[in-house]
C-alpha cells in the first residue's frame, strides 16, 4: 500500500491521457476532480493486486460516452456515489475497492475521486491496459466476467441498473440509455471478486502511467525532450511526425468518430497519415503502409512537450508525434482480437503487431 | 378474500379488454397465460383494498410497449418473475402481493398469471380504471407515488432497475430500453406500501371487468344484444354506430398510433367518426362534433357480439357500436387533465365530460 497524493495525481493524469490513445475523456476535469477530493478528504490509498482478498468485492468506477460531451457536462461526483450505493443495495454486499476500468485519461482519474469520497483504497489494475470506446472491450470479458449488474447514472439524479445476457447486450443497452442521458454518464461496472481480478486484469497500470507523467514532467523541468524515455518505457516505436492539416470529427450513437489527416515533417515529408478513431485512435496508416493497428495503442503527442493530444484536443497545424505501443499479450489472443481487432471496427486489414510492422519495412 | 379460477379469468378478460379502450395488449394471450398458471398453480386469492395490511409492499405487474409487438411476441412468464426477483434484491424487503397497473386486455391478465406462479394474493385495484399509454399515467402519479425503482426485462434475460428523479423520466428511459429489448418487455412498477395504495388506487376495478365480461357472456347464451347492459354497469353512453372503412396504423416510437374511420348506419347514416388512438382510443369526433375525449373512455365493440375490438384487431368493414365512459374522478382534476388529457396528447380540443357532451346536443 502507498498513498497518492498531489504530485502523483498530476503525473499518473498525462501518463493516462496517453495510455488513453487519444480517447478516455480530457484528463483535465478528472484530474481536478482527483485534486479537489485529496484536498478535502486527504491523499488516496493506493494497493497492488496482491493486496486485496480473494472474495472482496471490486467494482470498477468511470464515465461512459462521448468525450466531447463529457467535456461540456462535468460531473458533479455524486453520480459516481449513486451507482456504487445503488449496486451495493442490490449486491447485499459492500464494495471493498475501486479501480480504473481502464487507462484514459478522465477514466483513470475518476476512480481517484471516487476513492477519496467513499474512503476505498484504488487498487493498481484496470481491465484494458488502454482506453476503448465499448464495454465489453475488457480483458475480464475474454475470461467470461459479466459487465453486470451494472449502473449507470447522470447528472440529474436518473439511475439505470442493467442486468443483461451477455457484456454486448450491456453494451448496448448501457449505450442508449446514455444517449437518453445526456450523452454522458458515470458507471460502476465489472463487480467482481478479488480472485477474478487478479486473474484477469492488467496489474501496474496505474505506476506506469505515473512513470509516463512524470518522465515528461522532469524532461520539461530540465529543458530535454521526452519522447525516446516515453518510447523505452511503453517498448513503443515513432511511427510519423508531421502536422495536422484534416480532421473530420462528428458525436454521433454516443460516440466521437472521425478521421484525422497529418502531413508528414522531416523525414517523413511528402507522406500523409490517416488517423482513424471512435473515442480512442484506431488505425494508423500511410498512403502505402500499415503502421499500427487496434488493439495495439496508438497515441499523438505534442512535438514539443511530449505532452498527450486527445482526439477531441487535435487542432489544424498542431504538429505532433505519433507514437504506436504493443498492447498486452491477453488482446493478443483469438478472441481478444476478435473483441477489438481492425474487423470489429469495419477497418478492412488484419491485425498485425506494431513491433513486427516496425521491423518488416514497407510493404 | 376470494379465489379466482378459469370463469372468473374468462369475464375478467372480456371486461378488461373494454375498459383497455382499445389498448392494453390483446386480451387473448394473456388469458391463455393466466389459464395455464390456475390450471398448473391452482385458483388466484383476489383480496379487496381493505385486506392488505398498510406497511405491506405492493408491486404491479405488467407489460410495457406496443400491443401489435406483444402480439408477436408472447411473454413466457419468466420475464415477470425476473422483475419481481431483481426488484425484490434491490428493496431488501418481499412482496407481499401484485395487482394490475391498469385495466386493458392483457395488463389485467399478466398479474393473475404471475400471481399464481408466485404463489401471491392479487389486490381488487388498479391505477387508471382503464389503459393508458404511459407510465406517469397513473392515479398514483397524481398523488406523487414514484413509478421507481421500477425493473423491465425482456424474454432474452436482459433486465434494467430503473430509478428515476420523476415519472416522465422512468416513462422516457424504460421507453427507449423497451425498443432497444425488441419493443416490448415486462415490467415491475410503483412499488409502493398498502397505505398509498388505499389513497391512490381505483378499487374493485376487477370486479367492475368481471361484471362487464358476465354480462356479455349472458347475453350471448341467452340471446339478447348486451350494450344496453355494457352501457348501465359502466355509466355509459352510445356514442356512435357504423362501418370501419379506414384504419392507418403504425408502430413507431414503442407505439401503435393511428386513425380509424368508421362510416354512419342507422339514425348516423351521412355522419363519419374520426377515431384517434396511440395503444388505446382517445378522441372520437364526428365532422361537426366532439363526442368524447381522454380521459374519458372510448370502446369499440361488435355490433353484435358487444365484445370489444382492440386498435390493432379493428378491421375493414367490421360493424360496430363505439361507446364513450366517464373516467374516475381522479382523472377530472387539474393534474388529471395535464396528465393525460387531449393537449399532452397533441389534440386540439378542451377536455369536456363525455356527460356532458351527450347531455348539449350538436354544437
Amino acid at each position: 500500500m502507498r498513498l497518492l497524493g498531489k504530485q502523483e495525481i498530476e503525473d499518473i493524469a498525462v501518463g493516462a491521457a496517453l495510455l488513453g490513445t487519444g480517447g478516455g475523456g480530457d484528463p483535465y476535469i478528472g484530474k481536478l476532480m482527483a485534486l479537489q477530493a485529496v484536498e478535502e478528504y486527504g491523499p488516496i490509498q493506493l494497493l497492488s493486486i496482491d493486496e486485496i482478498g480473494d472474495d472482496d468485492i471490486v467494482v470498477p468506477t468511470g464515465m461512459m460516452g462521448a468525450p466531447t460531451v463529457m467535456v461540456e457536462k462535468a460531473p458533479s461526483g455524486e453520480e459516481a456515489i449513486a451507482t456504487f450505493k445503488t449496486l451495493e443495495a442490490y449486491l447485499g454486499e459492500p464494495i471493498v475497492a475501486t479501480m480504473p476500468i481502464e487507462a484514459g485519461g478522465i477514466n483513470s482519474m475518476l476512480p481517484l475521486a471516487l476513492a477519496a469520497k467513499l474512503k476505498l483504497p484504488v487498487i493498481d489494475v484496470d481491465g484494458m491496459g488502454r482506453a476503448f470506446p465499448e464495454l465489453q472491450m475488457t480483458t475480464f470479458y475474454l475470461d467470461g466476467v459479466s459487465a453486470t449488474p451494472m449502473v449507470i447514472s447522470d447528472e440529474k439524479g436518473n439511475a439505470a441498473l442493467l442486468n443483461t445476457i451477455d457484456n454486448l447486450w450491456a453494451e448496448r443497452l448501457a449505450r442508449n440509455a446514455t444517449i437518453q442521458m445526456g450523452g454522458s454518464v458515470m458507471m460502476a461496472i465489472y463487480p467482481m471478486k478479488g480472485k477474478n481480478l487478479k486473474q484477469s486484469g492488467i496489474p501496474n497500470i496505474l505506476q506506469l502511467e505515473e512513470e509516463i507523467g512524470r518522465s515528461i514532467r522532469l524532461a520539461k523541468a530540465e529543458g530535454y525532450n521526452p519522447i525516446e524515455k516515453i518510447l523505452e518505457i511503453t517498448d513503443g516505436f515513432q511511427l510519423f511526425r508531421g502536422k495536422v492539416t484534416d480532421i473530420n470529427r462528428k458525436t454521433e450513437t454516443g460516440f466521437t468518430r472521425g478521421t484525422a489527416t497529418i502531413d508528414g515533417l522531416y523525414k517523413y515529408r511528402g507522406e500523409k497519415l490517416s488517423l482513424r478513431f471512435q473515442n480512442e485512435h484506431l488505425l494508423a496508416v500511410t498512403e502505402n503502409k500499415l503502421l499500427c493497428v487496434t488493439p495495439d495503442l496508438i497515441a499523438v503527442l505534442d512535438e514539443e512537450t511530449g505532452l498527450p493530444i486527445t482526439t477531441e484536443g487535435l487542432r489544424y497545424g498542431a504538429r505532433c508525434v505519433v507514437i504506436g505501443m504493443p498492447c498486452d499479450e491477453k488482446w493478443r489472443t483469438k478472441k481478444g482480437i476478435e473483441t477489438c481487432g481492425p474487423s470489429y471496427f469495419g477497418y478492412d486489414v488484419e491485425y498485425i503487431p506494431v513491433e513486427k510492422l516496425m521491423t518488416e519495412g514497407a510493404e
